[in-house]
């Protein structure tokens, strides 16, 4: 799979946005998956709590600025995705982040405990690859040659899959 | 808000489904949600334990019929959402159906914690409205009109939200 | 005690806010403890999801109002609290609401959780009653008349509960 | 007691498969515990979601191809012994395998809340050996010799058990 | 589906126990899954709290008696399936009935997180029907007409899943 | 058994407190436990919140009165039987009270989770009928007659479930 | 405190029994409290599971044997405490040891949450040492020196504790 | 920002106590989120369950000798909080120390689950620092210059939130 989107000069369609940059670890997987599709994406920290006009700002003008789907990463009493949904007409989405003592079920709980108006697209808690995945499944509604791309991924993680059966030695047939 | 999903004979671009008919009052908002914004909307019964070659068939075709979003509730081991994720390029929205014993956190978390590869763009418990109006948000990204929909349905509901200080009485101001 | 804070042409310097005027019922006992203790209350429907930039407005001019102590209630994702902490100086006491499935563990969660910077004083699901006591607590270390009937408030609830043996019936000594 | 389970060329009798290799460590002493016994066994890597299809297609024919008793593993949204327990007439037991954030808690629920219909018998977070006894004890229903076995290992392990009170030191008697 | 389980005289083959006549109402489906095999079934009230030494008896001597599979349910510290487990050679399967304060968790992990050796296998939450039916699927291992039956109760249970969508009203298709 | 307590006119030897007369549904049991008995036994409330210094008093002259052992019972933040427990050399008794919205588990913990030095002996959520039983154990080890009545009272209690069979129908046997 | 528990010949007053070896740094902390208090005591590995009919002959003959309190501690499904309770009319504390993946939270729940009729007296996950010290209270009763020696553990706990606010540093006064 | 707190001889304002000096890595940061401000504190370590009678003494008096806020962390069956909460006219914010078992849930609703009229204004679980910057907040309430402070640290974080995007590297703009 061709990498396109860090060297492309495109404008973004994925924001990933993230509280803190000690989320990035979690977050840099969602990067890493527009860009293997070929998607051009771009990364910033945006505190819902520390920065709370700099996120509205960014929420209210997302759209207008060519962006297509936002993913906010964030833990605890994680509000960045809600606050984001509720201030954009894109959708957006959300991935908890493992916090310290509960372990992300918090974080999971404060992002998809949405209430009627205001959705956020959630995914498992740490799972940034999938955000991005769901970024890019999201795009290839309008547009063929990556959602053939998106059919090729499914195929390959097949192939890979299939594999595996050999590394349990001698029982696996 | 002009109603026109239902009666319009449009392909639908949204498909409902769900485990068992129990499920239909907590996705019938999702159906109603994608109505409100004229969004043509099917709703089918799909069980991936009672029907897994039908659910098969169903996810692996959907995309190849005009169907753009699917939108998957279930309850307990709530496995259907995951497994038409499997089997279909297009998005999936997981809808928790609010089960009897462990009130729909067994349903939430089997849908949301999907392993890599497979996202499922999860909702809260319940609330099979936001589920619509995620695929309405989705389908929006390519259709300039439902955009100002979605935009002017955020306006009414924040003016419907100013007017409910008056609901508490003399302490409201 | 005399209740005067309903009647008093005083300036508000408690603001009880929820998301939603079914919130009402969990956040009526805040107002009225605030005005037990002839405390001077406003209260008012701010969704932090549907009226976000109402929200932001509010919480940012409140301390310049004479507002001193903010009560915000919230269930599900209860992100109210925690924006309108992000945006006040002032101290902001966070109530979970009791959620239909998962009973304002959610809502606790989403509530408590905050992050190095913004704190919330949260109190137990569902008890306004008490976030309203901890305002007036608060109010009252810089009014010493409102100390004093504090400590006349607890001797009162001691006296009352001392009471409560003899309705054990026979058993009670 | 004699390994047989190995190196005969028995057809399998067990099969015990899971998502990924990563649940190898998890599903192994299921194995392990199908060849003390020496009953045939044999071990693959089948996903639900990266491999729907050879998941089906496995679930479809197991019952033909002589396989008994079907063990599953997997974590998280685990949908693997579900899916199977849906496509087979075969008693299908479930490994939770442990999870990172949730430690299984999510694999459990996935796993053992399946609807009314489709049982999976389900054993305890991480107990791969269970599972393999489990079909074992299944397996013995029509096996008198297997049966026998499956007493003098319960007798051995009760030996074993009684020879710990030493390993306490001087306090143990 | 012919019942003759109950009518027939045949020796029980399935033995289904519960700690109180309270837990009949979760218990009774199990009996009357293996009635609609016509798998012959006993059902008894056997406390591992209230007449420990009569559990013991019951488990260590049901074997004997042409006992080939044991349906224990419980409630809160749910001790009945692991016990009678730890006593006979046959496999056992649990049912967590749903406990007053904390819904069936208590009885489902007191139940499922047996220790390495003594597996339980474990169904939903108040799922007796399913454990009636798994027990249907062990025996059906040594029983070629009985597996007919379970193919055949699976398409007929397809059929009725399939004939749901109609109850959807007009958006079911 | 002949019911003494209550009407003897002897110096209570168990002391039953709670927080509040809502509690007392939970904690009648207890008190009817040890009249059974005819274990002396006396019930008050005592708030560790509302009236601490009555429950400081009472918790350290207790053992001074001839009380030999509480029995606690509180909802919630259930300080009650840990505060009593630091303040006396008795052995107290834990009754967590079912919470409306954490049913119970927020007492249980707040219960049963005390620090080493100071332990409670905690019985199931809401069970207050297992405190008093626990108290006449513990009294019973110094009271040859009392320990016969709990033996009488363990086999009474076996005869009634071995009746509980019949109530099972048609399918008991 | 003079240690006299383990040197002297006296018969044991406690017999603290385990599931496994494994569970023995969580017992052996209520052996040596215990031992602190001169209450001579024995250890013992009984398992439930594994050697069910020892558990049941030791917990039947215990009362006979001089014992007065049993401690049982277990982990995971925990039926040791309860299983031993039922057959015995002595006081059984139970100790939830904490479990891999569910950190014990299955053990508690498992030993805590008891049928009326027989009780546990719970104590804190892991905490052995209470469980020796409750031991201790309930002996105390009988027995007017062992109380005094309580108090003055108190007392000698609470000097310790006053001692702490020095480590604090220069902010500690 | 100039610290005064430690320097300055001022009579302290906040009191920052704790149930052991094992509880000092949670609460130091309270201490010097105080100091930060310039707000004079001291710390102390008082045991609920250990030295229950110097709690009292201290909750009693704390107001007379000039503290305004008090701050308590406890783990566990945590009832520093409630307890001193109950004893004292003054605002008690209470900090729950992550446990080792349950990480901190217990600490949590044993802390924030206080009944109505006894507030505790809880913050996340191991975040002593936000109890220092609540502290700070309600003092500042009273205090111009150190309401300016608050404001201009809120500004100061900000700043520092909004360069953390440079350390995503590439891909943050």
């Amino acid at each position: 799979m061709k990498k396109t989107g860090k060297t492309a000069k495109a404008s973004p369609l994925v924001a990933v946005i993230m509280g803190s940059d000690s989320d990035w670890p979690t977050l840099e997987p969602a990067v890493k998956a527009c860009e293997e599709f070929g998607v051009p994406v771009v990364a910033r920290v945006v505190s819902a709590h520390r920065t709370p006009l700099d996120m509205m700002r960014f929420a209210r003008t997302a759209h207008t600025k060519g962006i297509r789907v936002i993913i906010a990463g964030a833990g605890g009493a994680a509000h960045l995705p809600g606050m984001v949904a509720s201030l954009t007409p894109l959708p957006v989405i959300g991935v908890p982040v493992e916090s310290k003592a509960l372990k992300g079920l918090d974080s999971l709980l404060s992002i998809v405990q949405m209430p009627a108006g205001i959705p956020v697209a959630t995914v498992a808690i740490g799972n940034g690859r999938n955000a991005g995945l769901l970024a890019v499944q999201i795009l290839g509604l309008g547009d063929g040659r990556l959602r053939d791309r998106i059919i090729a991924f499914r195929a390959s993680m097949a192939r890979e899959s299939r594999g595996k059966t050999r590394r349990l030695g001698s029982r696996g047939r």
